[in-house]
Parts: C-alpha cells; sequence; structure tokens
C-alpha cells in the first residue's frame, strides 16, 4: 500500500499540524510505503518572500524529522524537486472542466472572507493538489475534511483523463480485453481523518495561523508556554466543577495526555477543587512530556542542515523515480 | 538579439502559417538567435487524441524544416522537452492575478462563441505563454495582433514577479546600485506583424483551421489544388475589368507572387479578359514555385523520422543550457 500526503511550508508548525496530520504520519510510516511531501510550491500562494519560503521548507523538513518521521521508512521529499509535477498539473489542466474549479471551496471561501483580490495560483491550487496525488500511484491519501473535496476532484479528473486515452472500440475486442493499455492514472482512496482530530487553538476556534491562535511545536519556549497559559477559560470558581463542552484548555488536554492521565484529569475537572491555572500546567507539562524529546532532535538538525538537504535530496531521487513510470504513461496517452 | 516564437501543432499547417508566420521565422534567423518551438503542450486544448497529437508535432517540425527554419542557425524544440516551462508557468501563476485570465481575449472569444464547457487549460493558455516567452531571456516575440494582449501580459507578469522579489530597500543604498541582484526576467518587446499579413482563406474570411477554408502546405497535392480552385469569386464577366477590394483570390495572389509578377498580373485583373479560372491557374502555379521545392525536402524527411527526431532532440539539448540560468534564478528569488 503507497500512502501520500503533503503539508505546506507556508508557517511555523503548531499543535494543530501535529495532531491533526503529523502524528497520523508517523503511525502510517509502519503501515506502508509512505511518501511525504513538503507542499513548497503550493506555499508560493502565500509566502511571496524567497527568504522566507526557503526558511519554512527546511524548517518543515527538520520537524517532520524531528517528531518521527524516519526517511528509512519514508520518502520525505520537496514537491518542487520533481519537475514532473508541474508537468502533469498543466496535462491533467487540459481536461479540467473550468466549473469545478469555480465551485471548489477552497478557492470561494478565500475570495468570500477577503477583498484582496485572487490569483491564479490560488484557484489553481485543486489541479497541482490532483498532480501532487496522482503522479505517484498512490493507494490511500489521508487528508482532512476540508480536502476532500479536492481528493474527490483528483479522482474525477483522473478518471476523465483515463477514459479519454482509452484505445478506440475495436470491433474484433468489443471488451478491450487484448488492449495492451494499462490503467493511465491510478485512482487513490481518501483517508478522511476523524472530526476528534480538529484542535482548538487558544480562542477555541480551530488552530489556524490566519486566526493567530496557535501554539508552536518549535522555537523559543516562553512564547509557546505563554501560549498556553493564554488558553481562553470562563469564570468557574476555583473549587466549582468546570463545565467541558466549549472549553479548548479540556480539549487541548484530552488530545495531548495519554488516556490514564486524561481520566484523571477529567475526574478533577469534574470534581472542582481545581483552578484553570492548574489545569494549564498539567498542559504545559504535557507539552514537555511529548516534545522535549523532538525539540533536542531539532535542535540537533538545527545545526547540520547538509544533513538535512542530504536527506531530501535522497527522498526527492526515491519519489522521482516512482513518478517516472507514471508521466511516461501519461506522455505516451496524450502524445506528448 | 535573441528571438522566440511558436506555433501550435494543433492541425495540419497551411498558407496563413507560412505567410503569417513561418516565412517571417526563416527570415529572422539572420537576424539573431532564434527560438522556435512547436507548442504541443498548448496543442493538448485542442488535440484529445494522442496518435494525432504526436503525428501533428512531427509534422509540424517536418514543415518548420522543409520550409527553410535551419536547425544550424535556429533552436527548433518540442515545447514539452522542456520541463522548467511547466515549472515556470506555476511560479509566475502564483502572481497572476485572476482578473486578468477573465478578461483574456482568446478565453472569452471561445467561451462566447461554442457552447461546451471551457477547461482550465484554455482559461491558464496566456500563463504558459508567458512562461514560454519569459523563460529564454528573448529580446523580441513576433506575434500576430490577436496575440499582442498575451504578450503585454507576460509583461506584466514579469515586472511583478522582479518587483516582488526585489531585495529590501536598504538605507545605505537608496537606489538599488550596490544590489547584486540582477533583474530577474527579461522583458521582451513585441514584433506585432503587419495587418497585410491576414492571409485570406477560401471564402474570404481569415484563413483558419477553425472556419474550414484552408488551403494545406503538405499532404496530397489534388485537394490542395481543388481549394485553390474553390477560391470565391464572383460573377463579373470574362472581358470586364475585376473589382479587387474583398477578393480572396486577388489578395492571395499579391501575396503569393513576387511584386513584378503580381504587377503584372494586377493589370490583367483591372484590365478585363481574363476569366477567374486563368487567374486560379497563376494561384496553382505561384504555389508550385514556392512549394515545390519545401514539399520535396518534406518528403524526404517523411521518410527519416529519425533524422527530425534529432534534430529535435539537439534543440531542445541547446534551448534548455539557455532556459537553465533563468529558472535557477526563478527558483533562488522565490525561494524554492
Amino acid at each position: 500500500m503507497r500512502i501520500l500526503s503533503g503539508v505546506q511550508s507556508s508557517g511555523r508548525l503548531h499543535l494543530g499540524n501535529y495532531y491533526g496530520a503529523i502524528r497520523e504520519f508517523v503511525r502510517l510510516q509502519d503501515e506502508g510505503e509512505a511518501l511525504y511531501f513538503i507542499a513548497n510550491l503550493h506555499a508560493l500562494n502565500t509566502v511571496t518572500d524567497g527568504e522566507a519560503a526557503r526558511r519554512l521548507t527546511l524548517e518543515t523538513a527538520m520537524a517532520f524529522l524531528a517528531l518521527g518521521v524516519d526517511p528509512k521508512k519514508s520518502i520525505l521529499f520537496r514537491q518542487s524537486a520533481i519537475p514532473e509535477v508541474t508537468e502533469l498539473f498543466w496535462i491533467l489542466g487540459t481536461r479540467v472542466p473550468m466549473a469545478n474549479l469555480e465551485r471548489a471551496h477552497s478557492y470561494r471561501d478565500k475570495v468570500e472572507n477577503k477583498k484582496a483580490q485572487p490569483d491564479f495560483g490560488l484557484f489553481a491550487y485543486p489541479v497541482l493538489m490532483a498532480a501532487d496525488i496522482l503522479l505517484y500511484d498512490s493507494d490511500v491519501v489521508p487528508v482532512g475534511k476540508d480536502q476532500k473535496q479536492h481528493l474527490e476532484f483528483a479522482r474525477d479528473w483522473a478518471t476523465k483523463l483515463n477514459v479519454s486515452c482509452q484505445p478506440k472500440y475495436d470491433p474484433q475486442d468489443p471488451l478491450g480485453l487484448k488492449s495492451k493499455v494499462p490503467g493511465l492514472l491510478k485512482l487513490p482512496e481518501a483517508r478522511i481523518r476523524e472530526e476528534t482530530a480538529v484542535i482548538p487553538g487558544t480562542d477555541g476556534q480551530k488552530m489556524s495561523k490566519s486566526y493567530g491562535n496557535t501554539i508552536d511545536l518549535f522555537g523559543e519556549l516562553k512564547p509557546i508556554e505563554k501560549a498556553m497559559k493564554s488558553v481562553k477559560t470562563d469564570s468557574t470558581a476555583v473549587d466549582a466543577p468546570k463545565p467541558t463542552e466549549g472549553q479548548p484548555l479540556y480539549d487541548l488536554l484530552k488530545v495531548m495526555l495519554s488516556p490514564e492521565e486524561f481520566a484523571e484529569v477529567d475526574t478533577a475537572w469534574r470534581q472542582g477543587g481545581k483552578g484553570y491555572g492548574f489545569f494549564k500546567e498539567r498542559l504545559i507539562a504535557a507539552y514537555h512530556t511529548t516534545f522535549d524529546g523532538p525539540r533536542a532532535r531539532y535542535a540537533e538538525l538545527e545545526k547540520d542542515p547538509a544533513e538535512v538537504e542530504r536527506l531530501l535530496a535522497d527522498g526527492a531521487l526515491r519519489a522521482r523515480a516512482l513518478a517516472a513510470p507514471v508521466i511516461d504513461r501519461v506522455r505516451k496517452a496524450v502524445g506528448l
């Protein structure tokens, strides 16, 4: 089973990225052949400063490695290192109905939410994403709910290309059994993440860079601990039982603690007698338990960027070898 | 001076292609370093049969060579042989305002003229064309009037990328004189073809595959001569002087004969005494004078497709060498 996923290098990684996606990537390494790419071509839509784009790509790679993506098991690479992806993007695009893109959530949301004039890259984004998904003959693509439509598009467009490139009807072989043309693009299955994987930010909304409510994974400890201390609570008295609904602190503890540890915290929460400050300290402790190891590894990697580059280059070589037969089939089929 | 142009391999070449563009390509070979590409990626928007796409690309290359594009002087290559072009297409696209593309003539015309649902490739076409234009640091791009807007877009978008990638303001160097960052993308000049270069088809409209009024350059002679005999005329009597306005036969003779020969024909046309059949025979004779040589060379090339492939591969190598420093600058500037 070949698994593929990517993460945009458009900002510093935060708890939401880890619990929402990267933790699953680490698990999936043992279930099959995993390909993980740093989506630095997609990131160009939001990161227009070249220096920042380069730095964020490297930071994302270091974060993956520090968090347990194992380059011996998985193929970790920069999206831009595989030039075939933009080639497939163009080819596939010649068969993509404009109407699909016009109703893509990602585009409509962004156009409606901000007054800034949209750029072509944002509009074209689902087509490049489809090329990412289809280029490596992957079987399974773990995605968040918000990406479900994009995966459906990828399957639809792959089907369109597959059908349009089928050999002509042969009356001697009406079912195409003798046809030598293999399936052109493989249709991968989505593995939609559970709703529980939506991690609240400090203000209770979904944790997201665009809401400014994130708790970072790496970098200076002080602002990270400060962010955890700033998680929104209500005015329930210390002695009183705390409400569990709509409480980002409660939800973060649930995600970050082991089930046994959380059961204990849950009892204290419901009993009353502990203030929110106590639970925030538990959250900070949980952060350290989980991330002190990765933070130490990250610090090591930061000292040796050449080694990170070497790992990425090796990943790119392996990814490109998987892409080669696919793009070859496509080129032949469309007549390039 | 570096000159760049391309021709889509979306159909058989006809007189309009030769007198509208290819003849000029042949002339320009002596004015500078010319790059001519067969736009087989663009052609995917209209040619969806793989076998036909492959054949038309090769036929277009053979036609160029037969008509005098000299691979010793010019760089002749397949668009798809330079993978950097789709990479630049994506990068540039992240800075292209959607509003530009929505008002592109090429897209609006096609959407308004036919009821078929447009595809993304047609919408994205000016962005790929801009990448074609900018990838080789070209100075001059000969284009027809209908492509003028596309060239202006290419210049605008290049400027946008250049400006957005400029080094930060340095108070020690307010004019950027000490900056080591070179101009990122060169802005080429359009060389708009004269209006006289619009070649009428057999029905008097502009000669175009989509109007079904073409006279082919290569292939079976019979249908070509038949097409010339079918050029629309009026019912002016043999003895009477012929009108010169709105007469495709007259306009074709003007384009296809040398000025001296045409002066003679023009006199006969205005004097009367010769029927349209006489002038059609002159047109057929002119076709043979100009194209019998290229037809013979085309027949030779058809026997040796491997040689054509070799020439195209050589052209691709040379084009790619010119593209390499440009895409390198762009990658560095945007942070890939």
